[in-house]
């Protein structure tokens, strides 16, 4: 699975300079995305693809070949997969669809049969019917989306079962500041599955968090035994569709799987110690927080806001998910009273209005929640409103100081071009995670201490 | 209220070139918000603010005053609005906050002393204890945040008991391309309250939907009874936060209101056919679709999508919401079985992925669901991916000309720079709504058949 994901060379069979063939696509991915190791255009009717010398066959080819990636039609990747085990290639992602997934049984026997030449000589496949795979600290885009190099490097490891979903999620991510480690679609599962995703991601350096999507697995039984054996290493967030009975239907279509009661998967998942979420921007906003925050030890949270409306909006959000809006201790709310004038709401939720202009006194207020024993998290809620445009910066310091002892999610919201940098740098320096609404940055709180809680029942002392 | 929202005129009493006071911040919104009608500067201390001939007071004013605004210290107010009244101002933003909403009786007293003041004057008021108004068709920003001038004009008014969720959308809405008629910030309701605002939105020709967040209402018979008068007019959707207790607590605290029970808010909303969300980001999106799409006639929808995942997340949301994906008449499943091969899912929800790189199948799909009478909205979800590039533009010309003759919602996402301008061509030219994930899609067409829904309990015909 290294070389699979960090290969020294990589061929392209059925690479092409055509821009209406996939493995076109796949070549600009490749180049653009800054491959640096040897990369071979596998195609007998042309002498050189985006420049480089093409190679017939990999049967032909002088160099190791660590990953093969394949875009030929369905009929031929038998005959491909051959070449590619008598060359001892390390790994394949498998782009070309038209195995199990469609209705003709011929489907199903071209995927048996190229499942058992690959088991045999065992290589590792991503696919088939899958837009590839990234792995963005390798500058690796082994996919047909050339845009994905825009992702930006982080450690958030995405295993999806469908490519629209991997697009979805990058792209909701470059607006939302979120690095990937890898982006894998898995596609159908030749030999590849969310169960060996999980034993490889777990001693993957660069993976701190696994978000999966998934629409319905072969083999659940794999996944639950794997994601225990790795109890409390890394966490797992899995959003599932199909909750619906058309989505289930669909699912089962276009995965060529069962996908199955939904209650049966999410209960499974719990057993896991996975976390679950009910949807798209869920998942990613999940595994934002717990690949840059610590969980918290206990429901308790503080909410600081600069104005009063965020924070009714965040503490419903939190009393729906199981956060509790703590009463502090005596000598933080004396601390908070001499920062506040009576005019504020001082109690949690603090309504921070009145400092606005009084960096000092939002740093006392940040500081005394910080200290206080009954407070587990802090949400710390923002609007950019012109006066207040110091209020950030006079934070900033004590928050990258205190380096997230405690959790500190924030909605810090802004005009564009305005403390868009300040935030950044906030969240580079793991000082906190931010959201575009209170709702959300609520709702990554509840997650985090969601997935504690459910660690807490799988592993001691977590 | 016309001469409140339009002014010919606009007097800044606490004007001021100081940033560290509100007055600054106000006269910065209206120069830099480039309002072109006569302003007035209000400061007995000063010759010129912001280079502009400032009075004493509005009493020495030579010229007629259509709206003050007004930022001096709460004690000074009544002296204020006495002049206001004597000068015969004809509307008030009052920005100053510490009357109703503090612990102090004496806020209360004050809060009633003014309010005897304009109201036998017959003045309007907005606020106490708000950031202010805008009204974008007439270049007005009449707030303490200059940066509410860089939200698109459009024909959403947002009327916000809290002056933090204002901003919050507003800055959302800026992300999203979302346009406002007006932004108001009641504040604690003089003698303006949700009910004025009704009346005067409804007959407001920018106005085409109307957007309320909602803490807590003194008076909630009054803008019942308003939304009743005005049934189907225009919509009204309403986001009430403090559904859990602490929020509640809160916001009883923030508005001076009693917030009281979520559930009575909620029913009586209904029966006023007032649609409600559970969420800001609900809140901006319900309006959204409500300000761009017919509503459906019923609850059938059409899934398109050019990858199987999202229209399974979207499909789960359909049905969880009240919406059916339905099976397509026989012959609008005929046309798209010419169009897509057997790979595909090709019943609702239809995957169009093999239709990718053939703008022609896409546009033949888009032109059966239309043409089928089951089908009461479309939701058209389409990732980039590098291949499909072309995709959009294939269907763009259809989508314009068919104008929404049912309402076309869609998830079309890229990569920075990719589609954006399309996307908004094609939303300018109102042929779709479009959200950044599936499951906000499919919200905002659920939303726009519950307020169909609703408005058929008051409307015939409707």
């Amino acid at each position: 699975m290294n070389s699979l994901f960090d290969p020294k060379s990589v061929a392209v069979i059925g690479a092409s300079d055509n821009p209406s063939k996939l493995g076109f696509h796949v070549m600009k991915s490749l180049v653009k995305g800054g491959y640096e190791g040897t990369l071979i255009p596998v195609n007998p009717g042309a002498e050189r693809i985006f420049g480089i010398k093409a190679v017939a066959s990999v049967s032909v080819s002088q160099a190791q070949i660590d990953l093969a990636i394949v875009v030929v039609p369905a009929s031929r990747v038998a005959g491909v997969f051959k070449e590619c085990a008598a060359v001892q290639v390390k790994g394949i992602v498998l782009i070309t669809a038209g195995f199990k997934e469609i209705d003709d049984p011929a489907g199903a026997a071209l995927h048996e049969e190229i499942a058992g030449i690959v088991n045999k000589a065992k290589i590792p496949v991503i696919g088939p019917n899958t837009f590839g795979m990234i792995n963005l600290h390798a500058n690796l885009n082994a996919s047909f989306t050339p845009e994905f190099s825009l992702t930006k490097p982080g450690n958030i490891a995405l295993v999806s079962q469908s490519g629209g979903i991997s697009h979805l999620l990058g792209f909701l991510a470059m607006g939302d500041g979120v690095g990937f480690s890898k982006i894998v679609g898995l596609g159908n599962r030749l030999n590849v599955d969310f169960a060996q995703m999980v034993d490889y991601l777990m001693d993957d350096p660069d993976t701190r968090t696994i978000a999966f999507y998934v629409e319905g697995i072969d083999a659940p039984g794999q996944l639950l035994a794997a994601a225990k054996r790795h109890a409390g290493k890394k966490p797992i967030v899995a959003f599932k569709s199909g909750s619906g009975s058309v989505g289930d239907a669909a699912a089962r279509s276009h995965t060529g799987a069962m996908a199955g009661r939904h209650e049966i998967y999410r209960g499974a998942f719990k057993q896991a110690g996975i976390l679950t979420v009910p949807g798209t921007q869920d998942l990613l906003d999940a595994a934002k927080a717990l690949a840059a925050c610590p969980v918290p030890t206990g429901p308790g949270v503080a909410v600081l806001s600069g104005q009063a409306g965020p924070s009714m909006a965040a503490c419903d959000v939190c009393e729906q998910r199981g956060l509790e809006i703590v009463r502090f201790r005596t000598d933080t709310q004396a601390r908070i009273n001499e920062l506040l004038p009576p005019l504020a709401h001082r109690t949690n939720p603090v309504d921070m209005g009145p400092a606005w202009y009084d960096s000092e006194a939002i740093k006392g207020i940040v500081q005394a929640v910080m200290d206080d024993k009954k407070v587990h998290g802090i949400l710390f809620l923002m609007m950019f409103a012109s006066a207040n445009v110091e209020a950030l910066a006079g934070i900033s310091g004590l928050l990258k100081e205190w380096n997230q002892k405690k959790p500190v999610v924030s909605c810090i919201l802004s005009p564009p071009g305005i403390w868009a940098d300040q935030i950044r740098d906030l969240e580079n320096a793991k000082a906190l995670v931010n959201y575009a609404t209170p709702e959300r940055a609520a709702c990554a709180m509840a997650n985090l201490w969601k997935y504690k809680s459910l660690r807490r029942n799988h592993v001691r002392n977590f």
